[in-house]
């Protein structure tokens, strides 16, 4: 119902009083009111002016389940969102859920991660109120060897979403990281957990630097966030649901066949790298050579000097372009 | 210090007083004996006496870490043990108690499920105080696709301790269930936490129906337990030592070479399968043929009535005797 009283207060011009809404909704006024509160305390701006009702004056940058929920347009995904203010990691949290049966579908986001992780252990830096820190739950029927490709998926969902509202364009650096102007943006880390040949859920974290504008020294060559490479902030919650309704669209087609023949073109259209020169490390070896596209299977194609193409999975490789950290 | 304590009282032929346990482990006359009322209500039976000490007359079965770890002879595996007297499962305690970084090796049991789950998220009756119910916390630095291997060193530990124990032999039925007398005495859930291509942890789930006597119309065909079969009860943490011993020393050989090579033998001897005609349903069509052994992967060499070898991945398949469960 929140939900709902946000969607009216948004989309209403004047004010619109609460004997409409209880009327409209079908529930108390003193029901309305308390959301009213709730609204509030959560820091919209609404102006309550008596015999007229309410009116929104200002909406601030909130992740909350009523305004991702607001006109989101997907059928599955972020029917059930959970948001924290402050947590370990949503992957963790995400995954503990799963564990008690949490649905396909559900996401959890949280306004600051304390442990947020990228892969291999690795930190990702989630400070309060300026990023997307979300995972989302997903109880695929595939078997286990195939989820990686869950996370192609999630690299097409963020670079599409950000290329909506960015004047710089944004790429994917395969597998799933998300460049802009030679930096990285967004991450994903994927998780399964599994029986020996059933998923029993995946778990595809996803974080994007948005508004945050401080780095630290060490990072600062390599990091960036939307606002400090477009010159302005960004509503979180439009993103999150860009990334939701973008995923959902991508991992439909994808359980079409299970693999990503339909989504060759759309990913090598997006990678930074395809076509490019690229510097490879291979159990420890460095290898280069050009990057020439995806399999259906998500991995990299690229051709060695001597001409011989080599599949690379993903995860065996760290993709560095000649100069830097593409 | 209370498995010190039990091992003194288990050891000693007459008395031994608090004084001499408080001089030889070093702690306070207080700290004793608040270590043998705790052993007292865990159902030891301790007699005190004044002026002679302390002498050990009725050990319960019971499933103690005290118990288990006294006389263990593992350098790793169960270092820490956890017991729950009732638990949801214990695997679903196990993931847990890893996403939040319990260590290698750590041992979860319980004494009752109300949720135990077999593969596939079958039924596992797991009734109080009866049998085996233990999950391994194991974080092996092997690739997720060999996982799967762990699941045979599984039943390879399990049936070489029962073999110590019976009259009666038991069997390994490809790839993890342990059959006596043609009826299954043990399961193994397998499940595991991965990044792409890296694991998180694995969590080795061990049934043993030890001491059960009343099994449920419905699967009383099928399954069976040790005291059935022998006509007599079997202490648990006996057994339970003897398969965290195994486990640790298959575990140690498979893991020179990452695979099963030094395993094969040993795991086709106990293999009820190997040289049998069995019937194998592969994508829900029956095929009959003959099973001949292992790979080194742990899959199940089958050779067709066309003469044409086939490899079997584990769970793939169901493997099924001509007559009955077997």
């Amino acid at each position: 119902m929140k939900s709902k009283i946000l969607e009216f207060l948004k989309t209403n011009e004047g004010y619109i009083s609460g004997q409409e809404l209880s009327d409209i909704l079908g529930v108390s006024r003193t029901s309305i009111w308390k959301v009213i509160n709730q609204l509030k305390a959560e820091g919209y701006g609404i102006e309550s002016v008596s015999n007229k009702g309410y009116r929104l004056i200002d909406s601030p940058d909130i992740l909350s389940k009523a305004e991702i929920q607001y006109d989101l347009k997907t059928t599955v995904l972020g029917k059930e969102i959970i948001v924290y203010n402050q947590v370990d990691s949503t992957n963790k949290q995400a995954k503990k859920l799963a564990i008690d049966g949490e649905k396909h579908g559900t996401v959890i986001l949280a306004e600051e991660q304390l442990e947020g992780k990228g892969r291999r252990g690795r930190l990702w830096k989630s400070p309060p109120n300026k990023g997307i820190w979300l995972s989302i739950i997903l109880r695929p029927d595939l078997h286990p060897s195939k989820a990686s490709m869950l996370t192609l998926i999630a690299g097409l969902a963020v670079v599409h979403t950000i290329n909506r509202y960015t004047k710089n364009q944004a790429f994917i650096k395969w597998p799933n990281d998300i460049i802009i102007n030679e930096k990285k943006v967004s991450g994903t880390l994927t998780e399964m957990s599994s029986e020996l040949d059933v998923i029993n859920y995946v778990v595809v974290g996803i974080g994007v630097n948005v508004n945050t504008t401080d780095f630290d020294d060490e990072i600062k060559e390599i990091a960036t966030s939307l606002a400090n490479e477009e010159g302005k902030s960004f509503e979180r919650a439009l993103l999150v649901k860009g990334i939701l309704e973008s995923f959902e669209k991508f991992y439909d087609q994808f359980m079409v066949d299970k693999d990503l023949s339909h989504l060759i073109n759309e990913y090598e259209d997006n990678c930074i790298n395809v076509d490019k020169t690229v510097r490879v490390i291979l159990d420890g070896q460095e290898k280069i050579g050009k990057a020439i596209g995806i399999t259906k299977m998500g991995e990299l194609r690229f051709v060695q000097a001597s001409g011989e193409e080599m599949i690379l999975n993903s995860g065996e490789v760290s993709v560095r372009g000649l100069n830097g950290y593409v």
